[in-house]
């Protein structure tokens, strides 16, 4: 038949089961390494798949309990596809990385978005809320997610890695090993961490590899939580399929990972977890410009975002403050962390009484009610995964930063804009939180 | 004729000269105080004008040096129009205000952006650039923008007030001077100020007032400069025209003040007088939501962006994180306000790129590179007018935060984006600079 | 001051006042001819202001009864302000006009929109409906409007010259006259009548002429209906405040004029005086592109929309096809009018059932039933007057054409979407009607 | 492992092989008729999906000639999949479907835009073009569209199904039947012709059926070309992946039928095959809502489109009235048809300029200058498949009706906005032509 003359897939250069530990994978990794070798070349300009676990390596369950989430074993974090090579590419180069598309696995239409505990990973709020672990699962309905344990909502996903990047140097792994081993020494003591060391425990790159090869990139390789000179775990909603990267290159070939896909995701990712984390497949297709990095005074990415993305026109926004008015009132000095945190904080104060009856105060007593705290929960979970806006308002004002949060209306089934009557009583169930009832 | 019959104009409330000192105006003041009485006071669903002179109070020129910068008088400032009394509004209460429209003046159709210099007034690179004065001249085309010191661009404007809010009560008043204050012993010596006392030098209310009222509120009156929980100068840019937001009401007749107009803004202000800086009016009305402060849980002002915004879809984008890699390359502990300056840097080092002759390095030495400073210069300002975006892309990935800012494509009269062959020469003329030439 | 040097308001070329006939008023005109002399002359690049009346000019007040729109005198029509002449511009040439505000006078804070007799005016459903005059009367407080007669309605302005055009040669005049009144004479007792010929009668020109060049222009002077190869009477909703225009050029001068202010308008502009009309002053500048009606094959105005637009997302679309099922059920022949109208119809029926109690159907008897009358006539102003979308769907699926036509639902302060229970019993009062009560 | 639990694939209710001659395959149907028996029936709230081949079921291949455009058969179109039963849909009900999402085949990233022949299909300009057969494939890779036979663009799709309805009742059936054939018998000779009657030749339902049923369908079974009250070939493009349609229903279980997937497509999908055309798999939910024909008013599909959208904002604008000004001159009345073609014309002339060296004129000679043919056939293409925009601006102004077409600029990789230079040279080679040469 005159279709089927000529019609050519792409090739899938990396593929994986999300049903399978990622250490029994090929092609995965979870450390940042020049010595990593490529698993795949791939010439300019050629369009290609990878496939990719969910960031995890399939810890986490479709059920209705969070012990997987407290339980979570963060050295086997995060589990990147790769890396691929790109033809040519050499330091000083600038190599364009087109996000065709980023999908889920048909067998696996479903994502979760967890609060972590404090003492295993934390969150923005771990120490304000005291977290306990809990969770919530959305199934993935074409362009929609929606939760069991949210309900209420429905949005449409803007779709992205949440970590992707080229390989480093051994100079600036250099360069990152030490100077976050000089953050971590001065705050020896802090819940959560405030960086991880490079750790062997837990390391995996997925390749034949000689020992000593394998050895050294597990003792020296870079962790993937944090964002650095070359991407990595950067988060950005935005950098959502239909987008166009500009990364610098600093070994040759580039070596591109990714991984930690995410079907949808607010600016802040409070919760950590707080993505709509899933398994799932990307296409790419490449480019090189021969020294972008001095033609575009590259030290880090940059891009041109997605045309596609849901359009949520109207937002309700909440002001967030450097002063912690949620707290011990104390004064900060031009602090957008904090401006983030209080903007957050108002905006899970206000989703607490749209969405339930008569709900106590945002700090409870985790045993006195928690009917709060689950409503709470929900909220930090909504407002992690959803796309929710935060712009830096002005950051020139001392001593106030001043950051705004905007949730989008359009993606309640139900009016939440302030009524002057207040809001009817409704119920909205409650997220998974642990067996053991702990909250 | 027919037209004629019932054309009413909405009543002008406070009337101002933009060309005349604020300090010999009435219905001005520049410090927060609960005792400044009401000038005027509306009923709820009234329709009214107030006008407002620009932020300094006539400081600034229409002209190309920028001397008035460098020695402008920041104890006179902001100078806020006000304070108008809402019948029935009382403590608890929510105060709805539609921000209707704002306009320039038809007499002043031009605005200014500013750097200030390092000692006296600061911005975000005030210690980075060693800041001299500088300013750019704006002039007001209808919704458009367009500046003979930074050729090469035109936007429209996202007009708003860069400082509106309710007057706080004694309590709050009490409140934000002694945390404030604590703050500044932290810091005694800091260049800039890290916060600015209550000060009665420059202290001005426009109105007839006891001697012990006046001396009183120019003695305890709190500063402009920061946003704080009844609003204030949040700068935020989507606060604009159509706007609805959403107020707590902290003393009887909530006492709403405004000033500080802005045609327009990017996110985060970064110049610090960054914004286009224009005298105008404001036409507002208002409703009130009895008990809105425990309905809401409304610590802070909420608000509904206008449906008008400038659509630049396409936006290109620069990342940051919470290291210092323009600087000594520090690693900070999860810190937005670096991860943002870090993003700026990237830009305005593009755009230096992307708009000059062969652009020598960020931090060239003013005496060696005048070119590059002003080119540098030119892209602080343009950074800080034009509608940029800056998202917190996510914050809980330790230890570093991430933030984008986003420039808006389509402002630019010629491409600025990534081109495999670099870019074309160009020459964009300066801005304006002190007139003893000092950079 | 500082502030007042170099302070220039940008000149006001042509002054009117929307309370006095515009026969009595310099500067209007109401035909086109290319022996209309210019009133003023401009040079490219400068900015400039223009003040029209309302394109009645002055007909219709802001009252509660419609008798002034059923004796409206359409000889009169447009009024029109100009022409303006562009320095240097020549046949062949394309004229580049920014328009870069629309705003309504400061003392007439209001407009109105109408559906006219059947036999004065006529309208897109002046057959169907028999259609008696009826009236909305909106405040226009800011970018919003509002109307008493049109309740739960508020949405934000996209303010747009309805007419503005170039003068026609005399051989392009000649051209027009000779195909409008081939058409006349093909359907000599239309009621409406297809178009209209030239009309000395009601025919102005404020200023000075010789006689015999007055009695020319009057006596061959094309009139102001409908838009033409010069631009005209477009009535495109997103020709709005900060577009970007290119008009051929025809005569020496190019001799721009302009009228017929729009503070709103939805596509298609159904009642005929369906846009929220009004008096007020728009703000140009232009410039002029030689030789470019070959360069560009400029056969008609071509433009680039404003990139300030209200950003209502979510919309209702109702489908219409070439097939008249309000009606008597005719297959039409690929026919988008049809099919607009049967969309339009659509959603009238929507608008009824979604608010009004109980409302009866279409095309009641008026004696029967003046409720369901008035509710249809509010839906038909609203649908003219608000930022309502019609897309041509399909128009090659033979024999249907498929047009659409969406309601923004973020203009309403009700839920207007299908509801599975049905729309609650609203009560919205009427719009203004004709002061003997016939309907 | 953990992720393997509840993981369940939605099912897939109809699949098919796009490699495969349509009319060998179970679950297609080319006919509307009510006795056509449900190939699946679904519960109300499930999520499914169903497998479309594209319309023309198999007959267009990915190559470098348009004879299989040229010879396609058109009494096998379109080749629907269903119908669907939705379990307790009854006649007066509303079925309210979700489109969820629609992909292409993995195995099949490609798709067609086709220009027919004059004698075989038409399309907008067959008369005015004579038009022979021309193509463009499509390489649809993630998001994006890009085609060798068009260079020079790309852009996001709209993805949406072409053709989806609910089964007619046999008395709607009839009322086709009757106003269509009384078209056809007015138009006795046209070419192409203006409707299509049932024809038993080349229709096909893949189900087995008694002979009598099947007789019956063929000769009574309403052809799929035109949109009709239940939805059908609308071919509105903002029908798309995560619209909400709420379709009348007609019989028991609404059967439901889809096809026709289009990758893109222009408002207007002006030159008949006009989108790109693909197969794919649309995944769907649905409910009911009783009663809702009587709730709504409901005599067509209404329907909420997807939030996600491709962002092109800037857009250039073309004109047209109702004047054939690219023809004979004549002055049609009121006829939006003509107005869109004009407008249409106005922007293929405006692109040959653009996009082609020194082009002739739009209707030259076929054998003197195929360069100018080729030229303007890839702008009918583009026009027809790219997300361009067409409005309704007015059509109330006699005799003309206005309609716009907006081409988004951010589509080109090079800049098509008026240059006051003209445009630089360029080649973008040519689309595919029939393979005997001619043109």
């Amino acid at each position: 038949m005159a279709t089927a003359a000529n019609s050519v897939p792409y090739p899938t250069l990396i593929s994986v089961d999300p049903f399978i530990p990622s250490e029994q994978q090929k092609g995965i990794h979870n450390r940042w390494h020049p010595d990593i070798p490529p698993i795949a070349t791939v010439k300019p300009g050629e369009t290609f798949k990878i496939e990719c676990v969910d960031w995890t390596g399939a810890q986490i369950g479709n059920n209705d309990n969070s012990d997987d989430v407290k339980d979570v074993d963060l050295n086997k974090v995060h589990n990147l596809s790769g890396p691929i090579a790109v033809e040519g590419a050499e330091p000083g180069d600038c190599l364009v990385v087109d996000i065709l598309d980023v999908q889920p696995f048909e067998k696996m239409p479903w994502g979760y978005t967890g609060i972590f505990e404090l003492e295993n990973g934390g969150g923005l709020f771990a120490r304000e809320f005291k977290s306990r672990a809990a969770k919530a699962i959305w199934d993935l309905k074409g362009i929609y997610a929606t939760s069991r344990h949210i309900p209420g909502v429905r949005f449409a996903g803007v779709t992205h890695p949440g970590l992707i990047g080229t390989a480093p140097s051994a100079e600036l792994l250099a360069t990152w090993n030490k100077r976050e081993q000089e953050l971590i020494d001065q705050h020896p003591n802090a819940i959560p961490v405030v960086a991880l060391p490079p750790e062997p425990k837990g390391a995996y790159v997925g390749q034949e590899l000689d020992d000593s090869v394998r050895e050294k990139i597990y003792r020296e390789g870079a962790r993937t939580i944090p964002g650095r000179e070359h991407g990595g775990n950067c988060d950005i909603k935005n950098l959502s399929r239909g987008s166009r990267c500009y990364f610098p290159v600093f070994i040759k070939g580039a070596n591109l990972s990714v991984g930690d896909l995410h079907f949808s995701q607010g600016d802040g990712e409070m919760s950590f977890c707080g993505a709509i984390e899933m398994a799932g497949i990307i296409t790419f297709s490449t480019s090189i410009i021969k020294g972008g990095v001095e033609k575009f005074a590259l030290k880090q990415p940059i891009f041109l975002p997605s045309p596609v993305d849901p359009m949520y026109s109207q937002k309700l926004v909440f002001e967030g403050l450097g002063v912690d008015i949620h707290g011990d009132g104390k004064q900060y000095n031009m602090d957008a962390s904090v401006a983030y945190k209080q903007a957050a904080l108002n905006a899970i104060a206000y989703l607490m009484k749209a969405r339930k009856i008569h709900p106590p105060s945002l700090f409870s007593s985790a045993v006195a009610n928690s009917i709060a705290r689950t409503a709470r929960e929900q909220s930090y979970l909504l407002l992690s995964a959803a796309p929710v806006e935060s712009h830096i308002g002005a950051i020139v004002d001392s001593p106030n930063a001043c950051v705004t949060l905007g949730i989008p209306t359009g993606i309640f089934e139900h009016d939440i804009l302030p009524n002057p009557d207040g809001f009817p009583k409704r119920s909205f169930g409650q997220c998974a939180i642990r067996s053991d009832g702990l909250l």
